[in-house]
């Protein structure tokens, strides 16, 4: 029971100016470097003696996101924190976002604040200025296409294609915990949409729930490996799944590798929702996206700088391409890795 | 009549990271900046020395354009050109666009390679790489987002906010054909559909109807101002109707203007067009989108570097603020102007 009506007002009250105006006000320019934000037809950076790094993402209501489960604040800040992961990914520095949006009318202003707010957040987590966009209305649901634009030096950007033989691979952190926290959102979505009374039964599943909903950017393992002067040989972002990533690394590389299932981070809670669904954990990891660790090999003469870190884990070895992508089990077989992660057009 | 079926690849046959390579190969990196394009987390830009420039478009099916007569070609040409044509109202060069597109299953491999055909054209045009981008499913639709990055100096770079009293007020070309041809094709569409044996009448508007299907954007007014060593006061260019752009250049410069309706350039076939439809001419070019000519400033002593340039016009002067922006018509009256332009959000 509602005793007041929820403030509602119409995004066409505004106009496209003023609704641009209306969201971004609360955006300040915090880098020296951003000379101009929104408010002219494009967005002023300088960076003398830097290399620009620049990444986009889109994401589709129905596609990649669902409002039913995820709340708008939650989706902003994901939007964002997804696209700096992979200037992350590069060993660079996000500096700047433009955030483009399509929306039908269906979304309010108040709807799109939270957006914004949860945009905002993220913004401010990683020190990143919005700096431009794009706003205009949709036929059918909402789609956010984020730009990330960020800084680094040639001797430190890391990229996928130079893994060597010898190198160990490494990962940041648990693994396959956002798949299993969307497939719990998935089935009480389903139990809702068959019984409207029933109430989410969400297990306490915080941990796992949280890294489908807020995931972060490894921002601290940047800055890690800056403060350990640790820079890897090769490094990605798993969004697709440990599996899918490493077949990027291996193939534009030109090199195998040999995983060990023993050394693939997988959290406790992440373990057991695995087996409550019937699903192997190992698998989960290996195939599940969006946890948004960093996949990344190092020369083993640096293993010193990582060796003792509680985020850091060891899982293999790059090896010869003829030796293949393999996967050494817990059970003491070994058999050659599929990448299968995302597949958004098989959806 | 078709004696073979045409053929049609389905999307999901290639995969994402498939499909990418496929619409990307063709897309060699030509400038020496371009360190990283495609095929990476992100693409990085080597400027040392320059500032980079930044514009993103997000461009919807059935809001910003209908594939109705909208060949994907075109559309992808445009959707570049839209682009660029803002990193030159900065008087910046731009070198790089990335591409995020989400689409539904109803368009094959081929009616997506018609579109980024198109673009490859653009590209090549603007001297442009595509660096980067992202590819996904749509339930409905086609949605395209591009962000154009750009390069040029701080002495050089042209915001809107520096209009000064007594400027000349310019524009690069004439106006209004562009909303003209979109009248044109809206109304063959209707009546196509009442009628699908119809043929269009496009009563040979070629100019008018190129105007909206392939505007260009003008790159050449830019190499104008370098080799006539001309640094406007303040630019923009005019997406939405010159009243809107003189809008938002008088307000964020705090200045007001007085506007010649003699001096606003309309093409002989706009006019006559206008009127068939029973519209103004000088409605249409004032309140009419799409144009993508240039709308400038320049200080009165830099007249004699453009007085005789053929794609030059000068239509008016800047004024002090409290004396508004105002319209001189051709029949002696002169009355305030009001901002219209496109509004999508009330479409």
């Amino acid at each position: 029971m509602q005793d007041q009506a929820e403030q509602r007002t119409d995004i066409n009250t505004l106009g496209e100016f003023g609704l641009i105006e209306h969201l971004t006000r609360q955006f300040p320019l915090e880098n020296s470097a951003s000379i101009k934000g929104v408010g002219d037809d494009a967005a002023v950076i300088d960076n003398t003696g830097f290399l620009t790094v620049v990444s986009t993402d889109m994401l589709v209501e129905g596609i990649h996101f669902d409002l039913m489960y995820s709340p708008l604040k939650h989706l902003g800040y994901k939007s964002v924190a997804v696209n700096v992961s992979d200037i992350y990914a590069m060993n660079a520095q996000p500096k700047q976002i433009t955030v483009s949006i399509a929306l039908s009318n269906r979304f309010s202003l108040e709807a799109l604040d939270e957006l914004y707010e949860g945009i905002r957040l993220a913004c401010k987590h990683y020190g990143v200025d919005l700096v431009g966009g794009d706003t205009s209305s949709s036929n059918r649901g909402l789609i956010l296409s984020i730009t990330a634009i960020g800084q680094g030096t040639a001797e430190k950007m890391v990229y996928r294609n130079t893994a060597k033989i010898g190198d160990l691979i490494c990962i940041s952190g648990d693994l396959g915990a956002a798949y299993l926290g969307l497939q719990i959102l998935e089935r009480e979505k389903q139990l809702f949409l068959s019984n409207p009374g029933i109430q989410p039964d969400l297990e306490a599943q915080n941990y796992i729930i949280g890294r489908q909903l807020k995931p972060e950017a490894r921002m601290d393992i940047i800055e890690m490996f800056e403060k350990n002067q640790l820079v890897p040989t090769s490094m990605i972002d798993i969004s697709d799944g440990l599996a899918s990533e490493l077949f990027h690394i291996c193939t534009q590389s030109g090199v195998g590798a040999f995983l060990e299932e023993s050394g693939i981070p997988i959290h406790p809670d992440t373990e057991l929702q695995a087996i409550k669904f019937g699903l192997d954990p190992a698998t989960c990891a290996l195939n599940g996206g969006e946890d948004y660790e960093l996949l990344f090999t190092i020369n083993p003469k640096d293993v010193d700088k990582i060796r003792f870190l509680p985020d850091i884990y060891i899982a293999g070895e790059i090896v010869e391409a003829k030796d293949g992508i393999n996967l050494h089990t817990k059970g003491g077989n070994i058999h050659a890795l599929k990448a299968q992660g995302w597949r958004h057009f098989e959806g």
